[in-house]
């Protein structure tokens, strides 16, 4: 049982936007037990979307569409669906009468003709709701294989994908189960990591898939089994887990899975009652911002300074100008006060401190583009270390961030 | 002359990873004339891989794949090549050169067979030497049709499309111009927009195209044109642009092109020698992390504090006790006063805070879901305003977030 995801819209093909839709659906419907067999981004035209719903239907069993159904005339989905399944487009009242529901509760312009139109559906389409916008869900089969239409604002399509499609999908077909499981690791390259593993990879049973994913300064690796038996299917990774292990012990810092790093800081903060603030230089707010994108956050999170100028780090960090002076900005010093008084400021139990040159060019201290200094402190300690990430600003950014977080996560879990 | 962009890796297809690098090739591609026909992405697998070579042969002139370059056993781009190309690998000397040459400079773990294996490349393959990384780009031609192979690492594949691939791709072809222009708008939808300015969207001729980019808070219009006089392409849409202008004055923030808000916002505060802090609660350092991302940010962005807890406000923005129990941490008085002092903290132009509840359940205040407060504070003023973005947290954060540039950059334009 396959899936294949079509998005459309030009600004996916000109590069204005990046689709994170699909990545969400990918997620989703995997760990529901539906693979994706592929992701195909296409054109606002008709030819073009006509083509790819034919291809899709030779590929796959269920087609998930996303996009082209806001109320303007670049929007073409519905039509070309209509065509595809030589139907016409007829109004919904549930539909009407929910957009016209919308329209008074929050938007202040009246409704129009425009907006009327977004009640008009093909008449072979099952409605799914969308509890957030006036474009509905639509839900059309033909033989065994299901088309789901959904548009392309990411959280109207999210919600109607976990709340309308997926049940129906679930109460539809009999999906088997797929699990990964994804261990980080931090400190050696995925060669270096793959010749450790080697005996163990050449083994693997041909239900599980092992695969490396290297980003900056870390390599995931991931083990991915399916089958219909979920008991054969978990019991076949943690075995290969148990043997994978001890081989990598030495650069294992956990499982990511259902979570990032974050969120399993996170979660190992609130369960030990800790707490933590952050002082950035170079990350410029990377790092507080990937933990508040989780609710819940303030349970250990009390907040962060983004520590652009050198005054602000004698002002308002109340790092020693001495120290600066005799130092730099750039220094172990000066990112162990960061961290030091970071945790003071905010009364918090621990403190992280990033200040570096993210380039292109050299800043206020005259540290090479890419050397990061990366600080954490606990009541009883600093910890210290200084990188050099290379000479590209996104990678410095990242890599800096994945490090301090890393570099956290093996503190509090020796705790 | 149209291309496709074929992603390799089941890590896009389960959702593992957002696809950016397609974002990226599309952007650059288009810039330099080159229409995108379609981006897939595929499975690691060899028949996969295959169908999609040839699909993509069918469709366009130039292919580009990005991923499975790896030196561990899931990457099977390469030798997939030779299958598709009737070919065999050979070991390139200069290639090896430059890996050698890579594990001295950077890399601990003495080199590795597998390592040397990222030597071998298909004997048709003219090679694109890749600075930042072991995996070579690779150049292959069919009768008229070109294949770049590329590593899937983001900042390997850029610096190899942009100083290898596309100026062999201009030397190899005459590309005809593309051009887009996009116009900011605030504060109406996108179909009482297209009502506005329906009857110049009806008369637009056929080598110029208009979309709308509804997101959270603001609709883009885009306009694209196409053609072989770059004069005519230029004209053209600077044309239609004085006719929607006017009709839509009242909402139109700027345009985007090359620039994100944050981009534009960042010019003029350093044309007019302004600076800026933030005060981050509900956001989180959504705001910060936007503005630092581009270099040079440090030229205007003097830091931020994002203020996750209650205590942090009092004790760190001095925002007075009496006034949170008084309005709660969710008010106007409370946005102001984090305004005006997170602006005389960094001694810093302008101060913008805000406060509210992100969600998904209430928070230290009463507020409700969803309600935020955004304030920004001058040398001579104080504005602020109250939203409610609805109930969904990253829709709040990101409304929130965008709603407090524009309320900057209509400030700043103002100046």
């Amino acid at each position: 049982m396959q899936a294949e995801i079509i998005t459309i819209g030009d600004e996916i093909l000109i590069g204005q936007i990046v689709d994170t839709n699909s990545a969400f659906l990918g997620k989703t419907l995997n760990k529901a037990g539906i693979s994706i067999y592929q992701i195909t981004s296409i054109q606002d035209d008709e030819k073009h979307i006509l083509k790819a719903l034919k291809e899709a239907e030779e590929n796959a069993d269920i087609v998930i569409i996303t996009g082209g159904l806001g109320p303007t005339k670049d929007d073409i989905t519905k039509h070309t669906l209509c065509q595809y399944f030589n139907d016409t487009l007829v109004e919904n009242k549930e539909v009407l009468a929910h957009v016209e529901d919308l329209f008074t509760t929050y938007i202040s312009t009246p409704i129009s003709d425009i907006n009327r139109q977004q009640a008009l559906v093909p008449s072979k389409a099952k409605i799914l709701k969308n509890r957030y916008g006036t474009a509905p869900g639509m839900w059309i089969e033909k033989g065994n294989k299901v088309f789901i239409s959904l548009p392309g604002v990411p959280y109207e399509m999210k919600s109607l994908i976990r709340d309308e499609a997926l049940p129906a999908l679930q109460s539809r077909f009999k999906f088997p189960f797929i699990r990964h499981k994804t261990l980080l690791t931090n400190g050696l390259g995925e060669s270096a990591i793959a010749k450790k593993i080697e005996k163990v990879e050449s083994q693997l049973p041909n239900y599980i898939k092992l695969a490396y994913l290297p980003s900056l300064g870390s390599v995931r690796l991931r083990l991915s089994a399916k089958g219909t038996d979920l008991r054969l299917v978990e019991m076949g990774i943690e075995e290969q887990i148990k043997r994978i292990l001890p081989l990598i012990e030495d650069i294992f810092v956990g499982y990511e899975d259902e979570n990032t790093i974050e969120t399993i800081i996170g979660s190992r903060l609130i369960e030990t009652g800790k707490t933590l603030s952050i002082a950035e230089s170079c990350t410029g707010g990377q790092i507080a911002k990937g933990f508040t994108a989780n609710a819940g956050a303030s349970k250990f999170f009390k907040g962060s300074i983004v520590s652009y100028s050198t005054d602000s780090k004698t002002e308002i960090l109340k790092v020693a100008t001495d120290d600066i002076e005799a130092n730099s900005v750039v220094s172990k010093s000066v990112a162990e006060a960061m961290a030091i008084n970071v945790r003071e400021l905010f009364k918090s139990d621990i403190g992280i401190s990033t200040t570096g040159n993210a380039g292109p060019t050299k800043g206020e201290s005259d540290a090479e583009v890419g050397t990061v200094w990366i600080a954490i402190a606990t009541e009883d300690n600093v910890f210290s270390e200084v990188f050099n990430f290379s000479n590209h600003r996104e990678k410095v950014i990242m890599k800096a961030s994945n490090k301090a977080l890393e570099m956290l996560l093996k503190i509090i879990l020796k705790k």
